[in-house]
């Protein structure tokens, strides 16, 4: 089966394939919030609808939470599955876009065309790629050039509390030889990447609890525990001078970046300047005398995302409320465990707590490991190669500074190596207002799932 | 003209009394915020149509916010103006009150009678005392026994800013002998009390400003400023580890408690147990090195009320934000000036700042300095035994952790004294839910009035 006609395929049915991404995209599948629960089913059902609209053996599959998609297409190569995941982050803060982020559009920005929606990168129009490329391969031969199995679920933004039940209840109908992920970035606008490492995650959120009910500032001011002190004395704590995390044992399964991978990622691309200066800053505030891609790809980090107590409406309250809040992510990295790290945070707070106040711990998800890739086998080569001549320039294989726990656990409850390519851009804004994801990443990214499919099929 | 029948009246007509009270409180005029001007306007209007109801010349009075409430009563005694607040505070957080907040009724807590409910303490509770006996002196004497002036507003909770320029606007025609105001409470139940020093205040409120966006924590955790960091070392930074607040300059204007006034508040029945045990708390949690009182009356306080960034829905969000929030209130003493511990204070954050921040402050809302009132006046003292009469406990000269900012407007604008006296408790829960005030507060505190006033004709 030859690739050039599949190519021509993708290049004719790009404007089709870009539509098909907005009908996705128009889904509001946000899975943090209950709210949304029933856009999860819809964007799952659409899945299903779209994979056997050519040919795919495919079905919703219900779960405590939101459904999994799972299809096959039989076959005599070598036993793909491909991950992605259909759920997306919340829109707050809402004024802060300039077009409904659930009404999706193609702007021209700069000449640079780009769709402009929730989830075009992260990761609907990732995910797309892989299907376009299949559709493509189908379309032109009739058949596809592996045996391959589709898996999407709906809950990656919430740290996929169905996914290892499934797995574990599925895992004869899952297990192939390689997993392939399609969540990650180019290292570069134009440099082809295949993310070798990863970093865990574990997410933490507790609750400081000061006196028993709100105070009035007045009466209580410099009398009373104001919570909201107390949580601000925590957090400042977390972090030394150097940005060192300071909790203790912390550090522990943190490993020395190896000289030989320090050295390639010296020339992969990474344009320092323009990431930090995109964004507004003039230099990495994380730990001092790490570089800026080691700082983001091979050190751990304890972040808050969200901290809150007392009157944050208009005008002002003398109040001293009974309780401040706080949620945290931690990167981990190398083989630092999340329940060990659990411990040591949880340890770190109640340790520092004053007098009269309490703390309740509000998440108890599991973390997920660092993940490091099998780049030995033959397959990431191959891809490798095909990434290279569909770029028109070396790919790379870089480490990553997200967290796609999904990839440590094909290996541990499937026994499979997963492969990591991906084109979004690090301007892409996921997670952020106006996310976007340019077409050219769109268009060259299935092209590229058609090239690195063939490529496999002759491994 | 004499007394007792004036009392025997308050007495008979309590129950009327409070269901006017109850309808006050059923208006919900909460100052701080624009979605309730309109019940600040028909709170106004009550209070205008209440004062007529009983002969009083009142009118309502429109302000750039929300309106005065001026009453006139002509007379030949010494004059006295009267003033009251009648807006309140917001409600949240909603889901803790047992009922709501504007649908007042009368609860029995263990033999002890309160009226629960939104402002039923602070302040209309408080205002319609003096409202009552004036109305119980009309109706038995068909006049009153001092000139009074009645002054409401409608913006206490907000920092007052229209009072200024009415006082100024309308100074020939609020200018009395001497102001009497009702927004205080007992230092101890039962033990009537006349505030003698109010602490002063002063609003604060900044965004720090990091990131130019929202960013992904995979993506920049490590990497770029976090605000809700950087925000929580600024406000950790706020305070040394004995409770001092460490702003350079802060204590400016500062004076140690005179030995005779340190006596009095010792033995003034302020129980300290009570104070600090009802609210959770098992010390006092300020500056180290002063009593409780001294903590609560005459220690000037920097006292976050609102901090928030990032996000705080349900689930979790692994970002970084850009901007982070914090509210402040600091309570003055002595000589200090707002404008310079405002000064102090931006000082003290801007100098903090890290690279790559930046800080926006959002208030300028004037501050107020500290009051200290002369007590030396003979009116001071004939109010202190028409108190003592009423409760059969010597009354007491105490100080006020709380901020009237008027009592220092009226010297300073009208040059009048004012005298302040108050019937809350200190488990009113004013600005919490579940604000309360006793019936006993409600009752002898408009017998207490009608006693003031009668001493006051004599002076």
């Amino acid at each position: 089966m030859t690739l050039n006609p599949v190519l021509d395929r993708i290049d004719s049915d790009l404007d089709a394939s870009i539509n098909r991404l907005m009908e996705l995209l128009r889904i509001k599948s946000i899975s943090t919030d209950p709210a949304y629960a029933a856009d999860c089913q819809t964007a799952a059902d659409w899945l299903v609808a779209d994979l056997q609209s050519f040919g795919i053996d495919a079905s919703k599959r219900e779960t405590p939470g939101h459904p999994m998609v799972v299809g096959h297409v039989p076959g005599d190569g070598p036993h793909v599955l491909f991950y992605g995941h259909y759920d997306v982050q919340p829109v707050d803060p809402l004024n802060l876009w300039h077009r409904d982020p659930f009404d999706p559009a193609i702007e021209d920005v700069d000449g640079v065309r780009m769709i402009r929606g929730r989830g075009a990168s992260d990761d609907k129009g990732q995910l797309m790629t892989f299907v376009e490329a299949c559709r493509a391969w189908k379309a032109v031969h009739g058949t596809l050039p592996c045996r391959i199995t589709f898996f999407f679920e709906g809950e990656e933004e919430t740290g996929s509390p169905s996914l290892v039940p499934f797995m574990k209840e599925f895992a004869d109908e899952l297990r192939a030889d390689l997993a392939l992920i399609c969540d990650t970035s180019m290292v570069a606008p134009g440099v082809p990447s295949i993310a070798s490492q990863l970093r865990g995650m574990l997410k933490e959120e507790f609750t400081l609890i000061g006196p028993k009910m709100d105070l009035h500032s007045g009466h209580y001011g410099g009398t009373a525990l104001n919570p909201l002190h107390a949580i601000s004395d925590i957090v400042s704590s977390f972090h030394d001078s150097t940005g060192r995390v300071s909790v203790e044992g912390f550090y522990e399964g943190v490993h020395p970046l190896p000289d030989e991978l320090k050295r390639q990622w010296e020339n992969c691309g990474f344009d320092e300047d323009d990431y930090l200066g995109s964004v507004g800053m003039s230099k990495a505030h994380g730990e001092e005398g790490f570089s800026t891609l080691e700082l983001q790809w091979a050190r751990p980090t304890l972040e808050v995302n969200g901290l809150w107590g007392g009157y944050n409406g208009k005008g002002s309250k003398t109040v001293i409320p009974s309780e401040a809040h706080c949620k945290i992510t931690c990167r981990l990295v190398g083989d630092m465990e999340p329940d060990h790290v659990r411990a040591a945070v949880r340890k770190h707070v109640e340790d520092r707590l004053p007098q009269d106040a309490s703390v309740r711990w509000d998440n108890d998800v599991d973390g997920a490991k660092a993940a490091v890739m099998n780049i030995a086998r033959p397959e990431f080569e191959a891809a490798r190669q095909a990434l290279s001549d569909e770029w028109n320039r070396e790919a790379v294989f870089v480490g990553m500074g997200g967290s796609i726990p999904i990839a440590g656990l094909f290996k541990d409850i499937l026994g499979m190596d997963a492969m990591l390519i991906g084109f979004a851009q690090d301007d892409d804004r996921i997670h952020s207002p106006n996310e976007k994801y340019n077409v050219e990443s769109f268009h060259k990214g299935t092209r590229s799932w058609a090239r690195v499919l063939e490529a496999l099929s002759r491994k």
